[in-house]
């Protein structure tokens, strides 16, 4: 892409109510502009990234045999009355609306009723499961405070996936493989190292279910872990009767702050049974399908990505959900005429900076940005036919020959 | 794609309250799942077509050089106050919906407000001007009645495309490329032959608007329409004064039903002034920005797309938005085999029916689809070494060798 074509300028100042470091860099850089407390705009940049992660998220579904759909934001009171969830007690984050028509609807903090009430339609035998189901879809939620950027919002893109199983043990083996996904998407979009799957609260139906929490000084909750025994848990649930089934003393457990970053649950019955979700075992005899269900907020992790990597001069994105993964800065007619033909033939990896403006502000966009690679070529670089690569994370200098670089681009 | 690992299954009835046929199918062939009165949930065929939609608009849009960028839902009130569009008076399809924070939000019906608040941090001198900006989002809309399926929905999938410009001839040029892109658009999704740029009402603001309006005798729009003369007109510019702009008689106009496919509007500073979206010239003179904007609703498309070619067996899909492209459907054990190579060489174009149900489930099921060709491998076409393959739409059947099958499948 050209920087030319784009609308969007990098800027000096964040809002002042602006705290998070995420999102002060990213409304500054240009990937999100914020509409209002804990509702953001996605510009063209923020875009990509926020379309990558989701790419990664969908490989790793569609690995699971789960079939994407997408469902309404708009919610029937009367599917979450049957599971007691309509009422605020309950539900303290609904944004309800009046309808025209008559009545009330409810925008979707979460899919459960919606998503059972729908695989009655298409349940019936034991012969239709076990099935997964995955959606990428907006979520609205009434938060008192929003207050940590993209990472905590009103309204959100999430993956959500919902598992129906015949029995405990069918659902185990599926878990046990979404676990592994997450794992694996965790590693691809840069977080690997510093996410831990951890135990959580499992409500009143599961002993425990499981987050994905990374590590980072700004999150919002609080685990404790023990690298040794691979065990980590949320405060939640550091309790004496917990470590003792784990096997583990308190004083063995470190506390670090953490933003969830996913988690994964057996719902069991919960929602089946209330909602009526059943099916005809081999011997023709009713019982209710087995639930699980598994969430990623993708816009969370874009802002949690941000945050764990961003420097004192900008962002710093992993190569695989840079929105560009070349930042090519000519400097020079002869200079600006080669990035002008690499970018022709590589318009989704380079991010052309063919502005009339200073090497030096050229330089400085490249790094609040945070694009992994930046390219400079000019007079001088070319007087020995080269180009010099800078790494964004390591901040390590190279020249390449011109074939080097066409060859790394390809 | 192989249907046993579907979850959806054909349904023999479609819900009572649904009265257009395309509603009616789509949901009997599982492109769609009905969540209440104007609010459906795409299912992953139904999504498949939605996404390739969307894709052929984007492709447009990319070519007139807009910037693609995702807007949120969620409205703060005070710029709608500023343009007299937050009363319910002024606009009565307002979802509205309280802040736990205290106030009221909207969910937006429409977007000019919010985008032309957030080009104020962009647009500062000519030399940011013209610039064109779009999204697919999701758009709420209050309606009161909703009974075309997807063609009018309360929650749908809108693509928005707003230009600023310096003044109104640079405007001007803009507008002709769109319009010339919307006919691209309606083309390549299939439309093209039944859809017509129509003059509509221009409100206060500007003579005329342009509607695209697609014949179809279940439209909700009627419009007057003189084929040799290539006019067309919205009923609501019927005038006598428009007619005689027009050089054009009402005997000479015959009526027929329409369903709008999509609208441009040359907006002029009817959102610019009010939000003070303002520019300096080359002589350092401030001027209001010069606005327009573009709509296609994505999901009315496909549901008009699929309103229009439906016949009394089912959907029939022009091959651009085809969920798939061949429905496979192999007989007999030899077959099976052939159809799994196939299908494994090429899932993003075959849907297999790998399903134990009898043959005629499975041409039934394939005309409800309607997907473009259906392939039928058996034993007797095999002792040819040959395939059946039958064109959805024209009824066409052909036997084609093993070979020739799989050269067009490249």
């Amino acid at each position: 892409m050209k920087l030319s074509n784009s609308f969007v300028k990098t800027l000096r100042d964040a809002p002042k109510d602006e705290t998070a470091k995420s999102a002060q860099f990213l409304i500054r850089a240009g990937f999100v502009h914020k509409e209002l407390a804990g509702v953001y705009d996605f510009l063209p940049l923020g875009l990509r990234t926020l379309k990558k992660i989701e790419q990664i998220i969908r490989e790793e579904m569609n690995k699971l045999g789960a079939s994407e759909v997408q469902m309404s934001a708009l919610q029937n009171p009367r599917l979450w009355e049957k599971t007691e969830r309509w009422s605020n007690q309950k539900v303290d984050i609904w944004f309800k609306t009046a309808l025209s028509a008559g009545g009330e609807l409810g925008l979707a903090p979460t899919h459960e009723e919606p998503i059972t009430e729908m695989m009655k339609t298409y349940i019936k035998s034991y012969k239709d499961l076990p099935v997964s189901v995955y959606q990428f879809q907006t979520k609205f939620r009434n938060e008192l405070r929003a207050k940590s950027g993209i990472m905590r919002t009103r309204e959100f893109l999430m993956k959500d996936l919902y598992s129906f199983s015949p029995d405990e043990e069918t659902h185990n083996q599926f878990y046990h493989k979404v676990e592994q996904a997450y794992k694996t998407i965790y590693e691809r979009v840069g977080l690997g190292d510093c996410t831990y799957q951890t135990f959580a609260s499992g409500g009143i139906f599961s002993k425990f279910s499981h987050e994905f929490q990374t590590l980072i000084p700004v999150g919002e909750d609080t685990v404790y872990y023990n690298a040794d025994k691979s065990i980590v848990l949320n405060e939640e649930v550091v309790l004496p009767e917990v470590l003792d089934e784990l096997g583990i003393k308190k004083e063995e457990l470190k506390s670090e702050q953490a933003a969830e970053v996913g988690n994964i649950f057996t719902l069991k019955y919960k929602y089946s049974e209330p909602l009526d979700l059943k099916f005809n075992d081999s011997e023709g005899e009713q019982k209710t399908v087995f639930m699980g269900c598994y969430g990623i907020g993708v816009s969370r992790v874009m802002g949690v990505i941000a945050e764990k990597f961003a420097d004192d001069k900008g962002l710093v994105w992993p190569e695989s959900v840079a929105p560009y993964k070349y930042y090519l800065a000519p400097i020079g007619e002869q200079a600006n005429k080669i990035a002008a033909e690499l970018e022709a033939a590589h318009p989704e990896d380079i991010l052309l900076d063919d502005r009339n403006n200073r090497p030096g502000e050229k330089f400085a966009d490249a790094e609040l940005m945070g694009i992994p690679y930046r390219v400079v070529i000019s007079d001088k670089t070319l007087a020995e036919n080269k180009a010099e690569i800078k790494n964004r994370k390591s901040g390590e200098t190279k020249l390449l020959t011109l074939d080097e670089l066409k060859g790394i681009l390809k």
